[in-house]
């Protein structure tokens, strides 16, 4: 386990350093931890139509009906738009907060409307909660490796993240233990564990049904809070929902967001959060935006209103599940020995882990130039690991563009494979030498 | 001059007592400063219809052509959909912020789109701002009073505020280079001033445009940046726009707002920044929510696009300019002797100073059960100053609602003055006792 030092503060002789600097470049601290996300940084070159991007997370829309949306939009306008097009309250629609909580009863949370903060997107619940308990220097615990965007919140609140591995099952509890018992050691009680338990991002996993109380109780027991963050929580392959760990305990901070089962372009995120943190982050809220859109909450209220919202959540996942499968089958059928992969039950996301001395981050330019994207794996983590390892996401493209781009990415392994053995780089041990699907860590280095 | 003492950090005592809260309490220190603003606390009380409220910033929606915008929106989303309901870049819409730079260049500004970040409103835009630029403690000044939403950002990052007068004719530059310089003498360097030039929120000013230059030439002087917030900017009542301190200076930081001459509901603001500010602003706009709304943005891009959005300006300042007149004719008529009032020239507000004795805050709750609502003055000040003040908003009822809530007033005003005569609390001196519109500063506790 590693634990970052402390961030840098503030002192004297730098303060006296930045008074000489331009005005409109005396930054805070803080800012020195902001970096681009290099998926950030692959976007645009792996936006041109060439490129199989099996990079981004983007939803596949294609399945919304846009012409019944069009004239529901338009009505809304017509008929509430003094309403929709004025300011709201920072804690969102009462009517959508009401509907939020009949949806999060499908993973088996009851909970009060009152207790929901709607938000710009779950990405804005995750950067207020952070605001909200973390000072510099603060530990959070996450999965290694974990969602990037959450890794950017900490980043901007000064916190300190420590990674607990997961293997095929989710976060290890046992893993989990012992990072409270060492950091306890060292005085230091994390701030909260930070978990995506279901068809995780970037990993793919889902943390086993029997580990979920396990895992409260340890929190529980070392006085760390849980922010349970379930974008994908509804796009399970087999047709069952897993009970969310807030179903379990209601002091479980909970974000959810409708990006993945609606439309991500509305930006509509909640914080389903216990009554002691509901009216700071409200307050928090406020300060960030006044209010979320009031418009684009409506729209999402009355889609829950008049669609069959549930069987629209089907129809995107039988085609996230036809799109699983396509990358599956071309990775079992492509990638070369020594690579292994996570076999995701729901969501977006496939975690590959490439042959010993592979690097995924320096065989990204290779990549693009053989017309496929991926992101890779440091991004994932806050200490450095993950280079031997990388995202692939099938959300977005169609199964043959997914079947073309593994092919790709195959060739330019191979071709990465070949320069090692030529230039006599040590090979992978025997030992190690596994392929396939079959082999569970995610967060093998 | 009031300097606020550095805020309290956390120590090793603190977090001990720290690890034995519950989980869900342990917040961060920056939470301390987290108050519910005095505006947000009145505006449940203040929603009963029975109650005229002169209290909200809720610009006047009845203006907007809603029949044509529903079938132009209702358009968007069928031809559309596919890109408005997706994720968007961090930065905003490329196309809007062309047309951005468009309606800049009203105030006399030459921008380059790529310096421009589109932000969930501007209030967003002004949190970031801060999160880039003020570690705790830092100092930051702004007018006295200053925008309630601002002074909440500048809490949540622990900056304090040091407030400098304005009079009749904006922010006292003599004012602002005695707080420079009383500053530097403690070795303190502002982070940056901010301020709103036009139609000030809450004072009801403008800053000369003879006295722009000598500001920012201060700032300058002192190695202090500016941020310049211009919500109401177009919406002059004598159909001139002011040159923005953006247009005479490309190092100020400027923030812009559709809330107030579109559809506040869409939450669609900017700012412009330099480029050495704009990488870190778009990496903390994505930590905060990813990116805004495709949607809200097409709908604000395809509205400048296909309506006369002056011509649209133009008749809500026709409308607000009666509804000042109205507000102003009320105040002359109705308030009693003792009372001063600022005469706005565009924007939203008055800002109205008490008799000496009478406190707008302990008055409030009289006020409510007399069926008006306004907003008392104190939320405006980081520092306590205020009380005798209040903001009136002639934004949102219409003339008959506004001349029937200053009337309201102005007996709850007499009534607290009776109260003061009867119980023999010491009167106004005589030569204080002044009354009507021609006593400018807003300032004045």
């Amino acid at each position: 386990m590693t634990i970052p030092p402390s961030p840098h503060r503030p002192d004297a002789v730098e303060r006296t350093a930045a008074a000489a600097a331009a005005p409109t470049e005396r930054f805070a601290v803080r800012t020195q931890g902001m970096v681009a996300s290099e998926i950030r940084a692959l976007f645009a070159v792996a936006s041109r139509p060439e490129v199989v991007s099996l990079a981004g997370g983007m939803p596949n829309l294609a399945a919304l009906p846009l012409d019944t949306l069009s004239a529901e939009i338009g009505d809304l306008v017509a008929r509430e738009g003094q309403v929709a097009l004025q300011y709201g309250s920072a804690q969102g629609v009462p009517a959508l907060r009401e509907q939020i909580c009949d949806v999060m009863r499908e993973e088996g949370i009851e909970a009060d409307p009152n207790d929901v903060v709607v938000t710009v997107g779950s990405q804005m619940a995750l950067d207020l909660v952070t605001r909200l308990f973390c000072d510099p220097g603060d530990v959070v615990l996450a999965e290694g490796p974990s969602y990037v965007g959450a890794l950017g919140s900490f980043a901007a609140y000064q916190a300190r993240v420590v990674h607990v591995a997961m293997d095929s099952e989710g976060l290890v509890p046992e893993l989990l233990e012992e990072a409270l018992r060492t950091l306890a050691g060292r005085g230091i009680t994390p701030k909260f564990l930070y978990t995506i338990p279901n068809f995780h991002n970037p990993a793919g996993v889902t943390l086993a049904v029997s580990r979920r109380r396990r895992i409260l109780e340890l929190c529980a027991e070392y006085g760390v809070g849980v922010v349970e963050d379930n974008p994908y929580g509804l796009l399970g392959f087999s047709g069952t929902t897993y009970p969310a760990l807030r179903s379990m305990d209601r002091s479980v901070i909970y974000l959810g967001s409708f990006s993945k089962t609606f439309a991500s372009g509305l930006r509509v995120g909640w914080a389903l959060v216990p009554p002691a943190v509901r009216d700071r982050l409200v307050l928090a809220a406020e300060s960030a935006t006044l209010c979320p859109p009031s418009f684009t909450q409506m729209i999402v209220s009355r889609y829950l209103e008049k669609h069959d919202w549930r069987a629209q959540v089907k129809t995107f996942t039988e085609q996230y599940r036809e799109r699983r499968d396509a990358m599956l089958a071309a990775l079992e059928t492509h990638l070369p020995d020594g690579c292994t992969w996570t076999v995701p039950d729901g969501g977006f996301y496939v975690w590959v882990t490439l042959p010993e001395g592979v690097d995924a981050k320096a065989m990204l330019p290779r990549a693009v130039t053989a017309r496929v994207a991926y992101a890779s794996g440091t991004g994932f983590y806050a200490d450095g690991l993950g280079s031997r390892q990388l995202r692939l996401s099938y959300c977005y493209p169609t199964p043959e563009r997914i079947t073309e781009g593994v092919r790709r990415l195959a060739a330019v392994i191979e071709a990465e494979m070949d320069v090692r053995r030529t230039f006599g780089l040590p090979a992978a041990p025997a030992l190690e030498v596994r392929r396939g699907a079959h082999t569970p860590s995610p967060d093998t280095a």
